[in-house]
This record gives C-alpha cells, sequence and structure tokens, in this order.
C-alpha cells in the first residue's frame, strides 16, 4: 500500500496515476490467461479474440454453441433441456432458504423498490397556442437479460439490485444468466430471483450467457438489453453486442474512496476501505484526508483488522496493489482530488458532511457521515449499487429505472402551427441541400391555401 | 423498391428481414473502401483495423497524429495552430449569413430549447421515519464533444440538436468537430455554433476526430461523452471509445416508416419516404398500408415527384435499394409489423392517429397526421432529430437533456435508520461471503450500544 503527500507532487492529476486502471483496450492478459485460452480453443488467443469467437460460435450455433462453452469455460456438462432452471429446482431452492433470509432479502426488496420507484419518469405532453400537441412517451423495454457472476459466493443483491429497476420500470420479461457452482445455482440466488419477479434463469456465465442474451437460441430469447457486472469477458461481450442490444455500463474493479478529516475515526475507514478490497484483487480503496496523524492511524487499523478477516488473503493482495492513503494540504485540495477520481464509492468521513457534498461534481454513490458505511449501500439502504466505476462518474449514472425504459417523441401540427414552423423548416432544409425535405412541408403549406 | 404483400409470408417476422440492415460487425467492405485503406495506411485494412489504427495514433501522437489523418483523410494540410475555429472566422461567418437564415436558426434553437427544458430532471431526496435521508444528485458533465459529420451540405440542424441539450443540461463545455469542406466550414455551421453557445471547434472529421475528442491532444480537450451522427468509421470509433468516454448510441443509416389506411393521401406519404431517401444510400423508406390502392398510388407518386427532386440520384438508389411498400391485410397486423420493425422515425397516416399512437411501443420519434410531416422533427418542431435507428428503439431513445446529465446516489444513515437496517445489511452479507462488508456494518452497531 502507497502512502503518499499531496505536497511531492507538482499537479493533483499527477496524484491521479495511482487509482487509473487500464482501459479495456489496455488490459494486459496473464501467463495464466493465455494458458487457459490454449485448452479452450486449441490456441492462445487475446480476451477480445476469445470473446469474438465464443459470440460467433452463440449466434450461428445457438444452443450447440452455447452447450459446448458451458462445458469448457463452467466446467458442466449440460443438455439442453437442462438450460433453463425448472419450476422444481426453484421450489427446492425456496423449501432450503431460511425465514431470517427471507426476511434480509424482503427488506432489501422493499428498500430497493421505494427508491427506484421515485426514479420513474412520466410521459408528458405540451400544447402551445397554436394547438401544436409535442410530447415524450414514456415506454418500458419488453425483455431485458441481467447478469449475474459466479465469483465464491451467491450475489444476492446483485440479483436484487438489477431485477427490481427493471420490475419498476415495468418491463415484461426479465431474463437472468448466471453459472452453476459445483453443479448448482445456490438456492438463496435462486430465491432471490424467484422473490424479484425474475421470468427465466439461464444456467450459463462468461461471454456465452450474454451472447446467448443478446442473439437468442432455441431455448434463451433475446433481450433488448443486458446489465449487470462481470469479469472482463464478460465487459468484452457486452462491448461488442452494443448496439444490438443495450447495455447499462462497462464495469471495471469496485473502488472507493474515503475523504477524511481530522474527526474521522481510521478504525472505521479501515473497515471500509478492507470491505472494498475483499471483494478481489483489482478492487482499489483509497483514502484522502487532510490529517496526517489520521493516514497513518488507519495504515496500523487496516493492517490490525486485515488479520482477523476471513477474506484476507484477497484483501492483503488488493490493499498492496491497489490501496493508497493521500495526504492532502487542505480540504480545498482534497475535494479537488476527490472529483478528479471520480470514484464509484465516496465517503465523506468529515464533520459536516453536508458542507462537502454540494461541492463533489462526480461520484456514483456518496456515503454521508460516520454512519454511512459502504456495505449498507450494498444491500439495503435502497439506492442501487450498480455504480460508475474507473472514473466513468464523468459521464454516468448508476443503475435506475431509467434504464429500463425508452422515450419515444411524439408530434402532432395544426394548420395554424405547420403555417407558422413550416417556412423555417423549408429555408433551412434548403440550405443543408436537402430538396425532398423542403417539398415535403411546401407541398403542405401550399394545400393549406 | 420492393412491393408485398403479407398475406405471401408465414409470419410477420419474415417480413422484417426485408428493413434490417447489417450491425457494425456484418457491414461488408466495398472495393473502393478497400483500395481508400490501401492509400491511407500502405496496406488494405478492414474498418475496424483503420480505426484502431487511427485512434493508436491519435492517442499516443495528439496533434501529430491528428494532423497527419486530417490530411489524408479529410484531404487538407493544417498547421497546429489552425486546428480550431478562430475568433475572426467566427466573427466573418456571422457576417456572411443572412438575417433570413438566422430567424430561422433562432426559432428553431427556441423551439428545440423549449422542448428539451421539459426533459430537464430535479435532483431529489427522501427523509423516512428514522430521519434517513437518501437522495440523487443531477449534475450536468463538465465538457462534451459534438461530432457533425461534413456530408454534401452543412448539417445546421445537427449543431442545435446536440448542443442545445447540452447547453440545457448546464454542460460547461461543448466541444464540436466538423470536417473542413474545400477548405472552410460553411459560414451557415459556423453560425449555428456560434448561437448554439459552442465553446470551441476542432477543424476535424472522422475516426480521428473522435479520438482527439476522447483522448484530448495538446490543442483538443479530451471530453467526457461524445455525440452525434457519422459514417461507418465515426460510429466504429465512437463504439471503441465508449467506456472512456460516454456516447449517446451508435446510429445507422437514416430511416422512415409510414403507416398508412386508406384515407391517407400517396402524395404525402411519398414525398416523406422521399425526404428519407435523399439522405444517403442507405436510407430506408418504407409503407406500411392496409390500402392496396394506396400502395399503388404510393409506387406511381414516387417515379412522379423522384423525376423532380434536385437529389434524385441519391434517392433514387436508396429506394430502389431500401424502399419498400407493404400491405398489410387488417390495421391490426399493421400495427404489429410497426412494432416489430420499430422504427427511427414513424408517420401515422391514418384518420385517428391518437388512435393508434397508444399502441405503438417501438419507434424513435412519431408524427401524427398528414400536417407531421417528418422534416418539421428533422428542423424545427423541438423535439430532438438524434433518433435510434435499426431497431434499437427497442431499447433506446432521442438524444435528450438527460444524455448530458450523469447522477450520483446519496445516503445518510442516522442511529436509528442503522440500527433497522443494520442486522439485515450484516445477513445478506454473511450470505456473500463478504467478512468485512458485515464487519464493518456490525462494528458500528456495536458502537450504537
Amino acid at each position: 500500500m502507497k502512502i503518499i503527500n499531496t505536497k511531492d507532487y507538482n499537479s493533483l492529476h499527477e496524484v491521479k496515476q495511482f487509482l487509473m486502471r487500464p482501459h479495456l483496450d489496455e488490459v494486459e492478459v496473464s501467463p495464466g490467461a493465455a494458458a487457459r485460452t490454449k485448452a479452450i480453443f486449441g490456441e492462445v488467443l487475446t480476451p477480445e479474440q476469445s470473446v469474438e469467437r465464443i459470440l460467433k460460435d452463440v449466434k450461428l450455433e445457438g444452443n450447440t454453441g452455447l452447450l459446448r462453452y458451458i462445458e469448457r469455460i463452467d466446467g458442466v456438462v449440460l443438455e439442453e433441456q437442462d438450460l433453463l432452471v425448472g419450476p422444481l429446482e426453484m421450489e427446492a431452492a425456496m423449501s432450503k432458504v431460511s425465514s431470517e433470509f427471507l426476511q434480509s432479502l424482503n427488506k432489501a426488496v422493499e428498500n430497493v423498490r421505494a427508491f427506484h420507484e421515485r426514479q420513474r419518469e412520466n410521459s408528458w405532453f405540451t400544447a402551445d397556442e397554436n394547438g401544436v400537441i409535442l410530447g415524450q412517451r414514456v415506454i418500458p423495454m419488453d425483455r431485458v437479460g441481467i447478469y449475474v457472476p459466479g465469483g465464491n459466493a451467491p450475489l444476492i443483491s446483485t440479483v436484487v439490485m438489477s431485477a427490481i429497476p427493471a420490475r419498476t420500470a415495468g418491463v415484461r420479461e426479465i431474463w437472468m444468466a448466471t453459472p452453476l457452482r459445483d453443479g448448482v445455482i445456490d438456492p438463496h440466488l435462486l430465491a432471490a430471483a424467484h422473490v424479484c419477479g425474475v421470468t427465466g434463469i439461464v444456467k450459463a456465465g462468461g461471454a456465452h450467457a450474454v451472447g446467448a442474451l443478446a442473439f437468442g437460441t432455441a431455448t434463451v430469447p433475446s433481450v433488448d438489453k443486458i446489465v449487470g457486472p462481470g469479469n472482463l469477458f464478460v465487459t468484452l461481450a457486452k462491448k461488442m453486442v452494443y448496439g444490438r442490444v443495450g447495455i447499462e455500463s462497462l464495469a471495471g474493479p469496485s473502488e472507493v474512496l474515503v475523504l477524511a478529516d481530522e474527526t474521522a475515526s481510521p478504525k472505521y475507514i479501515a473497515a471500509d476501505m478492507l470491505s472494498q478490497a475483499e471483494h478481489d484483487w483489482e478492487a482499489a480503496s483509497c483514502l484522502i484526508t487532510t490529517s496526517q496523524r489520521v493516514a497513518e492511524e488507519t495504515a496500523v487499523e487496516l493492517q490490525r483488522q486485515l488479520a482477523q478477516l476471513a477474506t484476507k488473503e484477497i484483501a492483503e493482495v488488493s490493499l498492496e496493489r491497489w490501496g493508497l492513503l493521500v495526504v492532502a494540504q487542505s480540504m480545498d485540495e482534497a475535494v479537488e482530488l476527490t472529483n478528479i477520481f471520480a470514484a464509484e464509492h465516496l465517503e465523506l468521513l468529515v464533520a459536516d458532511p453536508w458542507k462537502i457534498m454540494g461541492r463533489i461534481r462526480h461520484a456514483g454513490a456518496i456515503f454521508m457521515g460516520s454512519l454511512s458505511s459502504e456495505p449498507l449501500g450494498d444491500y439495503i439502504a435502497g439506492p442501487n449499487h450498480i455504480l460508475p466505476t474507473n472514473g466513468t462518474a464523468r459521464f454516468s449514472s448508476p443503475l435506475t429505472t431509467n434504464d429500463f425504459v425508452k422515450k419515444s417523441s411524439v408530434l402532432w401540427f395544426t394548420e395554424e402551427g405547420l403555417a407558422e414552423s413550416g417556412p423555417h423548416a423549408v429555408n433551412l432544409a434548403r440550405l443543408e441541400g436537402l430538396d425532398a425535405h423542403a417539398r415535403a412541408v411546401q407541398m403542405r403549406l401550399d394545400d393549406l391555401k
């Protein structure tokens, strides 16, 4: 883990380098990954080439291609008729989970639904003095896909955070894809899908699952949009199918930035940084503080708490690679650096977080004050936990209900409206050299007379 | 042009094939384009390879790479200090355009601004009985890029339709890129940029312009999002830089679908189809009608009006390639087919368009009734003319003010809120195997006691 002081750098932008991850076109392939592609494809391929091949095969071969990659990549032999989770499997799962779990799940669903219902947009219309009516219709998508990674544990919250906004938007069908782990899907994950109203579940992960959802197969219907986090291969696949289907973002590894003043508790800072670091080796945890003492005590706390963690092995590597403690010269400078980082999760562990909040221009989610620990947002608070990473908060947003609708403009002209606006349209069309555009409008103007 | 009757097909989805264009990964390269890449790069490259190379060069070399491609592709030799439009050029342009033009331009700007102001979203907050505050902040992007294609005429309306929503959203800096034509930028285009409040104009087109906006050079600042239509190379470049910057969509050729009953005027139908066909060889114009007579008379009208068009040469090719007249067996069937096509522009030339409008699930913009000719929407009505093409209206929307903002979630917990929600977060974190997540929350719960 690096501890740095901004006074050792010429500009704050120099400090940015410590948290910038490689973009999709810059990721280097590890020798292990190269060997893996050789085992799967018979030759060493780049991640892009691997994903291109997988998508092409699933597109051309449908279920046959999908089942082949489920075998080679997910490591499980499935028959065509077992591709989807059946009603008996779902019943069995519901009977296996505890009522305590269902209570927590239902509370999460309730809070997430309430928050996302606030995001719903209405269709609207205006009418002007000429009687011209202009409007915007908001229409739910027909069918969407949600991707839930396999990982080391069932990502229950990912199901809630992707399915509930889709339901709230009014999407008719929600198809989920997730790989089998040890031959099964965890009953908690199935129960979450059931409670969230998922239509169907495809037992597949990786780029082949994305391909099946995008192109459709005899078993898996093609969807209009695919959302949800995934590894490099899933993300590359989402980027490649973007345009045929919608996607919500190209997520990178998760990250937290804690902005702390001298009143912050190093114990809480360390705990929250570790809850980010335990996600995976690439997760980033950063503290920016105006207090040298807080930085030093946080470093000590990190080591102390790390020793107790069940997930120590991962968190240790991630802290070493992407852990960063920054001492800033002033709160102004700390805020500026925070805006440069444009973090996915931002915690304001300062005396008065409301005083700082309005000055934050770029952040996925802002956690205010010492009680608002980031994991509360991951699971239960209500706002979405699918958030923009790696600086993309500069231009993108948390997943919202609006990610599952699309809009249509509506235009209705009257004779009076045509008479007023028509000549301007003719003028502009003539300047753009578009004769037929001008004629189509002029013809109607002439018919008015 | 094809005239077909749905009764000759087994399913409406079979009819869909006639309007589906190739996706980005399916576009075939013409011999001419291949020869062009040889001239530019010294070897034959696919469009993807060409764009990859251009982006890499602009990223690594900055202005040097940008200027080289401006010379090779835009066909003009520029010096570094001439890359941006200067204040004298702008003044000269403003003095050259007519007051009639400025009147039409201002009217368009006024209408587009009024419509897009209706789209502005407010930040909002909720507070529950525990005092927990959850909210969503809406924040304009810092800096965006708008791409305006060269084409055969100055695309004035493209400037209005991309810059005004950005201004309405509150974006601080709007950078426009457009290639020189015959060594200059048309004064009308410059005047439109001036009136719309564009910050700076880069004299470059194509993939190299997209690269300059995405990566930045010594002269061109890097932007947060790039919007606007372009050719295949521009679209491929937008797809490749997506993730580093936001983009609004991957637009294909323009298209209109006219849904007409027996009351519709074949003269108007033909005029509106031609105003689509004149855009370029790839533009698609389709009629779906319940009336065999209307279809036949439209075919005659198309030939008659085509003969008079200044843009006949283009419109004729495009009609031949992508013109389609479909006779449907009923209005229900016509509506279903319309939803299958999910057209960019949809005209409802029927006796009562309001009766049909609510049944349309997928369309970029819906033009209601015989007076609402599609070109009115292109130039003057107010709604955006940058719209989803090639079936993507299933999941995407017209360009809106909201394309130029992003959101941050805000979470502020109280002790009471933590006491109620915390234990559920701990439960779910334990099930997901995320020890540090559970500990970060439990630690605060323990401290409450």
